[in-house]
């Protein structure tokens, strides 16, 4: 089944202790469908400026990812600078240039309305809730969000978590959003919130499913479950681990097409993989020179790496 | 088979977001002796001072340890003063009397000579070597160290590592031993110094394996091997974590008597169990109460939490 993502789709100038880019593509829904396009047919929607070039288009393009919903607009692309220098773990914004991006207002091509899946990564959770309304026939919605909308628009933000199968947010936004310190009390008044499924993300810790009655239909509450990272030897640049893992998650659900708790299960290894890929170059260079066959192998480390 | 743990006995005055203790009963061989003794009889090394009663000799041998090579001193026995109330997952040490400890002269009593498995925790390693060279006959050595030790001791310290099958440290540990940020590649040059294997904890994200060539005696350097800990709804005392860790790790390989990657593995799980039990409660309280049907529990949980 097809997804829908929408996001932002951007250049970053970033630092790591590997070294320094400059404008390399990025943004959410880019990280993101890569990452899906692996698994199933995957259609961005959001805007660009007039920098952003066929060459760019066509790393999603060449993976099939169906880029008609990605509206050209006057003025330059989204543009974020970061820097890794003080902590792999944890970005430092050093600039953030929302361009055309500041007036983005999502308009969803007649061709995507049979999408089955919906990913609302992390934007404005007015626009969140606008997609989600234009999308009601959606069999599975998953959302992210950041500790700026939880931080100073929390009212905006509450009744799109009402709306999500699965949010994902990292730790520092479930305390956040909760107001516990402690991960898996913290996981359930996220519950409380809205979201069926809530995935809390420890970044090179790896991430924590906590299920609520609602996760699968069957009105049980399943035990949390939880999955590592690979233990890479080279990791140069974290941005976008985030949303390849969201990528490859929700890619395989969509592929799957049924929801239960061992496709969920597997859904969260393959978004590992995903993340793991993303970080070991800058940008989406990593993710452009996957293979199949290289998910498939990192797949099985993954369970290598976990199972008695 | 039997242990023998040779470490410090001690009592903790601890402040925690959970409230406030004044010595309870501690130490890097009373958390691990208590662990292991669920899987393994496990006699004790170590030295206490006046203070020592018989009520805190009986936690230990309430579970069977074998406490005859605990030294009774004249003064008073090691005390450490710690606080999490920044974060839970890092000590602020507010203040360490040494006390008897200062002093602290391992002596192994004739009936703990026939020990097949020896765990060095952490203390000076010119003791832990000298313990090493009393046994010669063990069939498999285990330690621990700590930053102090690595920073202004590290030629003491280097014989010792040569010595140990297994090294268990935390992640900053491993960092500074190695000079190297990457955990991967850290692991890769601890090896290097001497243990056949390392294992890194990194509090309450679990921990990782790392083996090489001489691991298993089969020539193969193994892939690294990695566990969760269980995602805790109360963590009142994060003390103890990792000794707790490294008795049950440490006493399921003993009770098994022979070394393979599935028995390793299987250890670490029940390192992860006996840790999980460790920070619920202050100091001991939650070990004293811990039934084997405890630990057969949380081995489940801990399996269903991580296993496709």
């Amino acid at each position: 089944m097809s997804i829908l993502v929408v996001g932002s789709v951007a250049f970053d100038s970033l630092e790591t202790p590997s070294g320094k880019r400059e404008r390399v593509l990025g943004g959410a829904a880019t990280h993101f469908s890569l990452a899906a396009s692996f698994f199933t047919p995957t259609r961005v929607v959001g805007v660009v400026g007039e920098d952003f070039s066929a060459g760019n288009e066509k790393v999603l393009t060449d993976k099939g990812v169906d880029t008609r919903g990605i509206e050209r607009a006057e003025g330059k692309s989204f543009h974020w600078t970061g820097s890794y220098l003080n902590d792999l773990n944890t970005a430092d914004t050093l600039a953030t240039d929302l361009n055309v991006f500041a007036n983005f207002a999502p308009k969803i091509p007649v061709e995507y309305e049979d999408s089955e899946f919906l990913f609302l990564a992390n934007i404005d959770p007015v626009l969140q809730l606008d997609v989600r309304k234009k999308m009601p026939k959606v069999k599975m919605v998953g959302g992210d969000t950041m500790n700026y909308w939880i931080g100073a628009h929390r009212e905006k933000l509450l009744p799109v978590l009402a709306e999500l199968d699965v949010l994902l947010i990292n730790d520092a936004e479930a305390r956040q959003l909760s107001g516990e310190s402690n991960v898996a009390r913290a996981a359930e008044k996220v519950l409380e919130l809205g979201p069926k499924t809530v995935i809390i993300k420890f970044g090179e810790y790896g991430s924590a499913a906590f299920f609520s009655e609602r996760s699968f239909g069957d009105g049980v509450k399943h035990k949390p479950f939880r999955v590592h990272t690979l233990l890479l030897e080279e990791v140069m640049d974290p941005t976008g681990a985030g949303d390849s893992f969201a990528g490859g998650f929700f890619g395989y659900l969509a592929s799957q097409g049924t929801l239960t708790p061992e496709i969920f299960r597997t859904a969260m290894f393959y978004g590992s993989v995903m993340g793991s890929f993303a970080v070991e170059r800058f940008g989406t260079e990593r993710l452009e020179n996957t293979t199949k066959a290289d998910i498939e192998e990192r797949f099985q480390q993954l369970r290598d790496l976990s199972h008695l």
